[in-house]
């Protein structure tokens, strides 16, 4: 899942990242990216009805500009959530100073935060940093370094910067699309749940909402790692149209394949993760049964725990198929492991599992089941449950 | 949540357990409850779609004798759960055995069976221990040894028996209720979620069925450990009618004490568990709503690492609140631990954070949200999520 650093940025698209302590201990923990001139941008947020001050405020700028963009600003280290009207004045502030810096109105400057919950803001922090910040933008970095120090920028307790990156063109000159992602804890399909950059100079002809949400609805919210979702994830596209056109079906396929490798990654990083972890559904009579089917497989702490302990415990894995409520046939049903059947016609198949182990102990590994109920598939992400999950969660804040 | 051992059983009933050698090491693993003559019972089975040879057989049974049951046979170690025709065979070998030995029609025997999925059902264990567990109902034990047999004899990975009882009359003499369960992995609800047996003497005058459902709702289905449901479990309620009349009033409140009492010995005995996690929530506009939070904070993973951890992270309750769905106010929502409140009018209240740390310290943990729609409340509960529930599950099986 590594990608290849790009070796430069989309057209028209300038980053920085620095460390304003915020976040603890000796990294960077801000970062702006800011756009030549305002450009279209689309995002999802988060579902939960409980929203960081960031999260509202970026709304109704997107609102009130018409989703077009000029900066944003994403501190990590203090999510500015459930901070009250404070955190609403604070969030407000960013986007003045960033607004005023660049000397553009305010509702085309985005702040997104992401961390702690329910600790004062500190925009004293930001104040200070950002003078630093907006030198940074123009300080002689490779392209390669500068998204390496922004996707390390938005980090929580991730363990490694999540980039993608797909060239929509013949080679290196053409248009591109590049992402960055963090996510680790609170992940979980159904929201937003993370935070996702995708950049672009191509100019989609197709609405950005409409490409943004079908590109999501495949891949980020096909992913879970605790069932948590936060509440400041959002996922954001920004398209500069500054390369030469492409077809549209180019940045479709482009759009989803960095969504896809940005959740992959995600998932694969997931608290106290040391496996990746694909539960591909198939045979369903829906699309819906499928994915059902797979996220309550992908959600079952039993079957993650199993993984993680390397036990080819099938058992674990259609039980949870029988309880996410869609249709199967239990005399047709499937279940298997990496190559391997391990269920079939309604017997178990114990020769396979020394196979199916040795799948298990790979660093990716593939569940699978078949519902024999009609010809769909889908799959979803998540990753092993892990005692480090236990130990980074029980003394995240303490 | 210590329960007083019963100094006799209820009247008409019998019971009996013994070391059949299905689950490994050397410890009680069958048990037979023998009525004196048929009587009526109702049981709520999993809502699984993959259900255990035992449950559908049991499912049947009930339905061929109109609810008459003369004996269950009970094992732990093996779930005869995904074991094909052989294991239908099996249980029905079972009931025919039982039936034969007592001289009854076979549908008035039900069979449960918990333990490891997908594993064939070692049937000759049982034949072979079924006279010794026969000769063992007449054996010289006192009531209290053998409730705490019976109880011992139907856990997996529980670390304790688990009995309740309530008395319906004035003294010991009169009519009572008495309940074993099982539960530790797998609990959820919206399932059966586990194996409870709730024998009683009196004689109620409602249908057992709209007893049961509801009693079961406001207890069994309001805990949940880790989101799992199992292919087998189910909660039985039999009665005898040998005590005198109570009125309908008692039983009522004496089988919702009951299932009460035994579900929440189930969430404080979860795997790995350090901690009874009590989840209240009031002020909601309409019951779905205040057991909808109740039931997503319980379930995360988030909230129930900080409780392990003894952090007072009110963020991830209030995060929790906000992604179940249901209504709520962000201006009047309040959130608390134990007697402090930690969140209210939007605004953190950190100097209550240090009270709410020593309450985190004790062995039973209150975690409450007022979410200011209307005047209902409902509790759920659930334990905390330790390095040892990832132990326990990702070993074992193997």
């Amino acid at each position: 899942m590594t990608e290849p650093l790009p070796s430069r940025l989309p057209l028209g698209f300038r980053m920085a990242a620095v460390d304003a302590g915020i976040a603890a201990g000796d990294r960077l923990d801000l970062l702006l990216i800011v756009a030549d001139e305002a450009c279209s941008a689309s995002c999802v947020f988060t579902r939960n009805r409980v929203v960081a001050s960031p999260v509202a405020l970026s709304r109704s700028h997107l609102e009130r500009s018409g989703g077009q963009v000029r900066a944003i600003l994403v501190n990590a280290g203090n999510a500015n959530a459930c901070t009250g009207e404070e955190g609403d004045l604070a969030a407000q502030r960013e986007a003045d100073l960033v607004a005023e810096a660049l000397g553009c109105p305010v509702e085309q400057v985005l702040i997104f935060s992401t961390g702690v919950i329910g600790s004062r803001f500190p925009i004293e922090k930001v104040e200070a940093a950002l003078p630093g910040l907006l030198l940074e933008l123009d300080a002689e970095r490779s392209p390669e370094e500068r998204v390496q120090r922004a996707a390390a920028a938005i980090m929580t307790t991730d363990t490694r910067p999540k980039i993608a990156r797909h060239l929509l063109g013949k080679d290196e000159d053409g248009p591109q699309i590049l992402g960055i992602a963090k996510g680790s804890g609170m992940i979980h399909p159904d929201m937003a749940t993370m935070l996702g950059f995708i950049l672009s100079d191509a100019q989609p002809s197709l609405l950005l909402q409409g490409l943004l949400q079908a590109a999501v609805q495949e891949s980020f919210h096909r992913i879970t790692v605790d069932g948590d979702t936060s509440t400041n994830d959002a996922v954001l596209l920004w398209v500069s149209g500054k390369a030469e056109e492409e077809e549209e079906v180019l940045f479709l396929e482009g759009l989803d394949e960095t969504c896809l490798s940005l959740a992959k990654q995600i998932a694969g990083d997931g608290e106290g993760a040391t496996k990746l972890i694909e539960v591909r559904v198939s045979k369903a009579l829906m699309p819906t049964h499928a994915v059902t089917v797979a996220k309550t497989i992908a959600q079952s702490l039993l079957v993650k725990t199993a993984v993680h302990g390397e036990d080819p415990n099938w058992g674990r894995i259609l039980a949870a198929a029988g309880r996410a409520g869609a249709p199967l046939d239990t005399r047709k049903i499937r279940v298997g492991i990496g190559e391997v059947c391990l269920y079939e016609e309604d017997h178990p198949l114990p020769e396979n599992e020394e196979a199916a182990k040795r799948h298990l102990q790979g660093s990716e590994v593939l569940l699978w089941v078949e519902l024999g109920t009609g010809e769909v598939s889908a799959s979803c992400w998540t990753c092993d449950l892990s005692e480090d999950y236990i130990k980074i969660n029980a003394e995240y804040r303490t």
